[in-house]
């Protein structure tokens, strides 16, 4: 199976492709990172990351597309940004006609680490080791952006479905609550968000 | 001068097309709502609403594009989805290589009704008034999204330009920073701002 990974971003998009085995060996198939001019306005700015996802998307013919959801602390206008790429990126793949799987940091994190709360290092160390690569893609959008695509590949859950099915719903004032029977991870993942939002951080939906 | 305004949301994004002359008479050119079926998953939706904002400025040729920013008050999941459908519109208009203005709700009541705080219901009374029509047109989404090609034509303010540039910094602590100059409608907004970040709103970045 082909897995492409984005680790959405307007200054630095992390695009990453691996190819897993019926033994769940992963291998590399590209990396790169888009990149947009900082002097351009935002759109503009929008417009050449879409193209790129949509060349890679092109290029290498994933048959599934993981992409991080945005989970900002403090910066009010990165995440919002952020979810605008993330916006941008979701309409490249709806147009590639592509399914289309979010995982949160954390989730990615215990997919290549074992440990939701290991370290930017110890990840970009394990998608190297992973991948049997000499050293981690350069740079941390790189290699994000194939920790997102190994993740998917080998947990095979986090696929965007229609609003509504089995949707969490969060609000800003704390509560979480479910239309559907929640599985243990969808609960851990609950948990975690209403602590972090306890901690005063922004995060965006779950939909699933 | 043509202006094609968008009023972003999911299930329903507002597309409206004016015509200000050197008087300053507006005239409507056209309006329709882009809609998505809610049983699709997100990023077919988008894509959905993305298409939709490509062929209007395609069938219309507007000069310039205006979008409404999205400002939610307590629905974190509603701004999240609004943000993505904002970055998709965002990238449909950079994709077309025009210029894009960025108003807030307040901007646009202020210029349609002038007051910032005049109801939903007296800025669509106005919309028809200014266009010369009988009743407002239906439903809400597309009365809105002339209001913002309206306040556009006559504003003329609100370009997006090069980040950096006059950008207004609001991070979720509650402190406003300007790298430039504000003027003072641009100072009352970040006033604005802060003061209904106070209250627990999520707002989203200001770029000028």
């Amino acid at each position: 199976m082909r897995v492409l990974g984005i680790d959405p971003g307007l200054t630095r998009c992390g695009i990453g492709v691996v190819e897993v085995d019926a033994a769940r060996r992963a291998s590399l198939v590209a990396v790169s990172v888009a990149r947009s001019d900082k002097k351009l306005a935002t759109h503009f700015r929008l417009r050449d990351i879409s193209i790129a996802i949509e060349q890679a998307l092109a290029r290498y013919q994933p048959e599934i597309v993981a992409i991080e959801r945005v989970f900002a602390q403090d910066n009010l206008q990165s995440v919002t940004t952020t979810m605008q790429v993330m916006g941008a990126a979701m309409t490249a793949v709806g147009r590639a006609g592509l399914p289309l799987a979010v995982h949160t940091p954390s989730e990615v994190k215990a997919a290549i680490s074992g440990s939701g709360t290991a370290s930017k290092a110890q990840v970009q160390h394990m998608v190297a080791r992973i991948l049997g690569l000499k050293e981690a893609p350069r740079p941390a959008d790189a290699a994000d952006a194939l920790a997102i695509a190994i993740c998917q590949a080998w947990r095979g859950t986090g696929l965007l479905g229609a609003e509504g099915e089995g949707t969490v719903q969060v609000s800003l004032s704390g509560g979480v609550s479910a239309k559907k029977t929640l599985t243990p991870a969808q609960q851990q993942w609950a948990q975690a968000m209403a602590a972090s939002r306890r901690k005063g951080a922004v995060d965006p939906q779950r939909v699933r």
